[in-house]
């Protein structure tokens, strides 16, 4: 199912509102690292975040080494940043803030 | 705790024994891309992984978006592969022959 790009306010508006967020592929998507005591916290985190993003659909691309986590979310059917994204990214600053 | 790094017949030796991984890194490393049918597949399989990984205090880098699951298995301390690479390369073949 198709979805709406987020217009340009938009997306300015979810980088104020999420400011550990930072626009990245020319703000087709938003980036996140976050770096854990340890590899159990990383991946602990890693699991919460893979429950809710099956849930909803909607999956992060993302890279882990050890204690540190780097997330990109993006929506393919908008063909950049979404409401999802919005989404995904609230609940992930709820559980590390 | 420091580790030897394999002498170059013991890595061609890992990658003749462990067909589906690649050298990378000039040989101080080796990749694995594993394809699943969906992300729930790719998650439950990252979290195999994840329990292993940190009984052996041996973590992978890893990148996975949807249903692929890029691996990179390096020993820092060894500055290259070790037969922590070799243990960890074959418990992943184990799960996804």
């Amino acid at each position: 199912m198709s979805i709406a790009e987020l217009t340009a306010d938009e997306r300015d508006a979810l980088v104020t509102t999420h400011p550990k967020w930072t626009l990245s592929r020319e703000g087709k998507a938003i980036d996140r690292t976050i770096q854990f005591a340890d590899f159990n916290e990383a991946f602990g985190f890693m699991t919460r975040v893979a429950l809710i993003a099956d849930k909803h659909d909607h999956h992060p691309e993302w890279f882990n080494v050890y204690n540190k986590v780097e997330i990109t979310l993006t929506t393919h059917d908008a063909g950049g940043l979404s409401v999802r994204d919005v989404a995904m990214a609230a609940a992930i600053d709820a559980m590390v803030p």
